[in-house]
């Protein structure tokens, strides 16, 4: 395959510039001879589900990752942060940002919790204690950060913010495996964190999460709600769930452990890639790792300056969708403007120009183990030709 | 082996009578052939969840086999009940056993419901109208019903009941896959039905569960809580959240739909040798399948008379310990005696004779997949010995 330069545009007419979609997701794809070796380690054991060896081992190798005390492996990340939720005993509302994934402001509602919506950094798009400020009254019990892309809040700022103010402190660390802060991994700050396996995450079991704290007393209580017959010695929780873990997906994270390095290097190529393309795109704005010494380069976060590029941040999408790019809005609209909070809040919402401005500039591009080397190239082709070109694909959009 | 009359007991210091544990689980271990096919196909496709092409042809077969309009995969009953809870619109309380697995309970309390418990039927060990009517008032929203072991409640009557008090009805079937009530299968009664396809169960996704319901709206309200991304066109819900079934469970449950018939066979062959072993034991009664015109016969379900018996349930389950036979008591405590329920509703839970009772009295004995009919005959002696020596087996338990 060559990567000419592209004067054709699959939205003004010609082919698609890629024929099998470009996804944002990392991916992760094994090899056949180590799956099939797991997967018949576990048939022959005939044990698949309920605190496996295969889970214990997983949750033992990433205590010694993260350098935690207790990591607490999960069926999914949104069971997770219900669970972290429900193990700090929190009442009334819990401050958390606007700009993320559904799932943590909706964590909170089944965990019987309100969220209270704040702002972000225009710079970081992640919490700060300016930004949490103005939304603490009596009826808040807790913050729950977000560590967004690859990077992260400033947490030992945040933990003196919530300290000084008698909060629990938790975080939606889903973006940050593998990431550290002056040299200390995520997964130690706050209460809780809460990381998430998914398939599009750097880290895969497929669905998978886990949650960290170095808290003996919470990690009692997690274990205790993640299985509804409980696990070690009962402890007061008000509620437990079913959060467990099966063998296959442990077998699939542990896999992805052993060539997380592989993923690590690839990831920061594909970014640096990226980097050089970007520069040549004027209007578009790679997002840098911000707050972290280490990072783990799985998202290619884009802000489009729509004055300068030519198109906004929508049109460049649908011109890309044409061309067979899965490049995606993320996050948008805002949790804030989402059920069931619109209707609940509505009016009562205070403003968060922030959230709002991002919602309508950010996008991610394709990445992961099915971008190539030679997609990032065209791809950069691809947008100097649509900046170029932007007043005939605004035309050929309002038709 | 051979199954010698055994008047040596483990609890009077012989050898315990089996060697490796027997389990009361129903457990399911594919082929490899089968099992290698599938995984092998997974990994080529590299689709490994959301709402993948297994778990897609795994709801279609569903539907077929449950004669439902929607089959709605989960990744375990507990997420499934709470689903269903939530897709229901209530408020209030919803009427409910106190005997049965904690998550019925608990999946309420996650959908901010609170359970009101209730007695049940001596006979059948489940819900009636007039177990039911007493719990009745203007908070109570629905009832929540549960088919026990290889039976069910009488459905139908349950209906019209609920019709009649303008209450929503819902049924924790995780025991009940596979059977039917005069030709109509369970799966298709009330407003929604929740099945367990846990590793223990007649039918396994290694962890698992699904919805079924011939309700359109409700079908979509629960597609959307599923996945906080929903799936089909949103549709008004609270909550969302993260019930996804990956493809490796649909894989599972795929292979044990296949081999349904053959297991069904098995149990009903354990079944009967269990019912001629126990007719050998004065004081042990096997709970028959009630209700049902079609069982799955997965349960070995035991009522302890301790007086005929000589020994009581809890003195019996010891006594099979010792010989490495996992007997359980199912279901002890009642949920109303578990937290959060002790503690909120202490003294103001009316009495549950019936439960109360039947939580001092029942057990399950082993059956499935790793017990041989051998095993079953072998346990059939050990009772008859425990029986006769029932006086020097309650002084070694004192001791």
């Amino acid at each position: 395959m060559t990567a000419p330069h592209l004067d054709q545009l699959a939205i003004l007419g010609a082919k698609p510039a890629f024929e099998r979609p470009l996804p944002v997701g990392q991916l992760y794809f094994p090899s056949w001879e180590k799956y099939e070796a797991r997967f018949r380690d576990i048939f022959a054991r005939q044990y698949y589900t309920n605190q496996g060896p295969l889970t214990q081992e997983l949750e033992r190798r990433l205590e010694a990752f993260f350098g935690v005390r207790h990591a607490i492996c999960v069926t999914n990340a949104t069971i997770g942060l219900i669970m972290a939720a429900e193990s700090l005993g929190l009442k009334g509302k819990v401050v958390t940002p606007s700009f993320t994934f559904i799932a943590t402001a909706q964590s909170l509602e089944w965990a019987n919790l309100r969220p209270a919506f704040c702002d972000i950094d225009l710079r970081t798009h992640c919490v700060t204690p300016e930004t949490i400020a103005p939304y603490l009254d009596e009826d808040v019990s807790a913050i729950l950060a977000v560590n967004l892309w690859n990077g992260s809040c400033d947490p030992r700022t945040l933990e003196e913010f919530a300290a000084a103010h008698n909060l629990k402190l938790f975080f939606d660390s889903a973006h940050s495996f593998g990431c550290e802060v002056d040299g200390v991994p995520i997964g130690g700050f706050g209460d809780v964190e809460v990381f998430s396996f998914h398939a599009t995450k750097v880290f895969s079991a497929a669905e998978g999460g886990c949650l960290t704290t170095n808290n003996d007393e919470i990690a009692k209580r997690l274990r205790n709600i993640r299985s509804s017959y409980g696990a070690g010695p009962p402890v007061p929780v008000v509620k437990t769930s079913n959060g467990r873990m099966s063998e296959a997906q442990a077998a699939v994270a542990l896999m992805s452990l052993e060539d997380f390095p592989a993923i690590l290097a690839r990831n920061e190529r594909l970014f640096g890639l990226y980097r050089a393309c970007l520069a040549r795109a004027p209007g578009l704005r790679l997002l840098e790792p911000t707050n972290v010494s280490k990072t783990n380069h799985q998202y290619i976060v884009v802000d489009v300056e729509a004055e300068t590029f030519g198109l906004t941040r929508d049109q460049l999408l649908r011109a890309l969708k044409a061309e067979n790019i899965v490049a995606r809005r993320y996050f948008h609209p805002g949790a804030h403007r989402c059920m069931p909070w619109a209707d609940r809040d509505s009016g009562k919402t205070a403003a968060l120009p922030n959230t709002e401005t991002l919602c309508e500039r950010i996008m991610q591009f394709p990445t992961g183990a099915l971008v190539s080397d030679e997609a990032v190239a065209r791809l950069g082709d691809l947008l100097e030709t649509l900046s170029k070109r932007a007043p005939d694909v605004r035309k050929a959009l309002e038709e």
